[in-house]
């Protein structure tokens, strides 16, 4: 009996070497374009495992060099292509005393496992209901797609917390860095705000905002 | 030759027609609770074409009665829900002179056509970037899914503009009732937006918000 | 304290400028072949409010000049590459007085607004069942996606309504064309439709098919 | 060591056996009415393998029993409810010599399998595209979704075909009956399909519409 | 001018509170059978922030009392029905010195963070190329969908690490225990495996199954 | 009357000849690399009725070189580019007596239709549950998505089937040789799988392990 000439299975292991990443995986190529779905692939064949590991989420980053005391650390698409396409990144928050992860939004939903500190997490519906808690180690709690919400470190040490979301390209939308970073003129952020203009313009010199 | 024995098929029409509304449509019957993904949809038996049309926005709102002078009208999910599973909507908006449809997001893409008026129209991209100009009749453009936008009506007469959705369940989040019109309390508004406590207190008044 | 060292954010704000359009949106680059699932996007820092603005749909089409008495002005993907991969797109038609929109489908639903004169739209489910309706200004209704529907100006001024469909790439395809506007033997559409062979060479001489 | 207690899974076997056929599998319950993303499970602990089983492919049904000659002998959603929510369907095609399975469409793609005989098959792209080949034993083709399509057996025996289809509620539409079938009056068909009237009237007499 | 009739969106609030839900989120209603893309939803008028904070994966499980020496605590669908249709689920793995998550797979991607401790963690692609190394505290891998994959703690002292997956219903499937823990003959194993006889039955009694 | 100049669908027949088959159909172009969501498409004006037509199903390939005396011939991705993106494969099996088609599973699911002989098909559900049955000519089966499912050919006469996979790129992950193919260590697969080391190594000597 020839036990090796498993052929049909054999003559798929190798024409399938260059081509199978559309399944499996995209470890991300950026030399070539992004197109409206995704990122071209690297050939699955030069690929190593040190290309679907990410070792950055380990060391905390200083939280307290900036007007929130926060720093977030990310695993996503520019940073770890390993994961594009397979629907899942990670990012690491250092929330200082008193800081703030300031209210934002993003196109995919959240979950955050608080591990150190207390974490006051909220999120608001569409309703305009405000669900908030704050959250001690292991608590986990979720954020859905596209809602605003926000964490503040409420305890007396810095705190500790991992966030998973489910894209590989989440496009983070904070609101005071949308209206107050850019050239949006300030009599039209009074409109669309009802903000006073000498509120809008204190915020934009924080931001660096123009007009 | 039998020329009316299409027997398969005839089969099929007879008995496909109470549950072959899953492909075609989903006309939903609020009797019943909603999923995860979609509502109970009504038997096709007893639809007419009139479930189909939806007359409510030919005549204009009074957009004066607001505080930001605007009125929309929608035939989403609980007001046309014949669309429902269909992934479009459509809202009519009434724009008074100096009216505005203040910043908001939803989780699903817009697309705006100004039928009347001159519409200051804009949304923010996740880097920040500032996308606003003045559309006149005829205009459209695009707000891309969960990103904030805005309207303003910058002519000298009512504007009118038609939305369309690719939902039926668009959930609209308007940033200012979001943060004001709860009970978010005022220093968790200001630790996570930066705004001054006098200011998120005053925006309280003006949305009805407590504490 | 350090107001302006967000660093974290700002850092985002830098690395993604080339690459975060995967998300938030994607203008069509037609220099790089298009893929199973999209095209190519073009690099967001050369894009303007420009590039997300259509001006088009403003002006009546002349509906006199075929055999419909039909226009159709797109905004889609090829004119519109803006919003490729949002899941929208517009369309104007002005339909002369008993003009028609011919049968047709495509892979998309579609909701139409009447703004003036009156249109005679229906549309077909699976299991035949016809759904038709004079529409006037302020009327919507919706055909679902893939089934066969039309559209008639029934009214005795000009009609004019805009559709929406959620792609940038709806295709139609209208059902006389498809079977008469090409080499498809007369014998075989006599075959698929029972149409007589008299009757399937008249509409392949207005259509201008072959065989 | 104790080998057998496996607490985690075991609570894990236990717990989700009446809820976990959301992932697996869900056989419908038609007691429940549908939504608008399909049906009612079963509880998995009352299945048995039965339940994923259907033997009504082996057999042919006479197809000389209509105008079309052909049999089409459906394992989908309501026949088999087994691969609800799955993404698959097949069908069996029994057609007699000159038959065939008139020009029509469906939301999802096909690819269709030839067992026995000459089948002429064919498609049309939403360019007005059309293709078309005489297909034998062991050859297979696609048909896009929502494309129109036909099968035509051209040789001098039965032919036997297979096939499959990537939703278990495909919701066919065919053409003729569409419009001939049901209650569209004959003069709007003449105005959408630029048909004679009395080819309409002909064709409405063979599949029983009335108007 | 009245600042409080804002009309429009007031009506939406109103109106919204017992529907919106299939947007923003879907807390299962386990009363009501789930269907084949998802769970009954409560309703979200009578939900509190409580509903969405899970506090179960802040203390180590034993994971001395099974044969792997591994314990999964797990907020998914069963255990935490906020994330329901969100695309998200947690769980908590507590590693014994030399133990194991033993090879398995599901629908959904994973995400692995190491917490504490050494683990050996990898997968096997659909070419049978074994990607593995051993993950320190902070580093992150992902395991492609569907793809076998395991852990072990390679390590001196117990690990601890949080896994995330992109649905709330991830349905693991452990392929020893789908071998060997249930009534599958034995025969058939040895045929499908190439496993010899007397190997597969030890693990049929380890695992508890029969024939 | 001017029957030839229906010019704006004209304008849409030329325009989108290049471009359009994002919806249609992507017959892929392998000299571009893939991409996250798939491959590039060849020009549809390029194609021919021959592109879409694949005929390597119908002569069975001998299953008597290998160990497991199966054949698969399967008309997928880089074999039948027609179908890329269109969400269907198909695959002919040929099963000697007592061959068999290893456990495996895949990403998307799979309906199995017995041509000739007698298959005993079963597969695994996440909670172990083992469904399994011997077919004959007719019956079909369906393998849910991801989950671990085999066929033997349980009857006196070599066996024929056919299988519809509901995507052009199904990877195939075969259990045994994702173990015993590879270079995972005996001592990890022993402790991932529980088998003894000697049997282990027996079968890394049949499918080519190392280590």
């Amino acid at each position: 009996m020839e036990i090796l000439k498993f052929v049909p299975y054999i003559f798929l292991f190798v024409s399938l070497s260059s081509a199978n990443s559309v399944v499996d995986f995209c470890v991300a190529d950026f030399n070539f374009p992004d197109t409206s779905a995704g990122f071209s692939c690297r050939n699955p064949a030069n690929l190593t495992v040190d290309d679907f590991v990410f070792s950055g989420l380990g060391v905390a980053a200083d939280p307290l060099t900036n007007i929130f005391r926060v720093s977030v650390t990310s695993a996503f698409d520019l940073t770890f292509p390993a994961h594009i396409g397979l629907g899942l990144s990670m990012s690491r928050l250092d929330i200082g005393v008193g800081g703030v992860v300031p209210i934002h939004s993003h196109r995919v939903s959240e979950l955050i496992l608080v591990i150190e500190g207390e974490i006051l997490a909220g999120f608001i519906d569409s309703n305009d209901q405000a669900y908030y808690k704050t959250l001690t180690k292991g608590d986990i709690t979720i954020f859905p797609q596209s809602l605003l919400h926000f964490q503040i470190n409420v305890g007396k040490t810095p705190a500790l917390a991992f966030v998973s979301l489910n894209s590989a390209s989440p496009n983070f939308q904070t609101t005071t860095t949308s209206l107050f970073a850019n050239d949006l003129p300030t009599d039209v952020i009074e409109k669309i705000t009802l903000l006073d203009v000498v509120q809008a313009k204190k915020l934009k010199r924080i931001f660096g905002g123009s007009n």
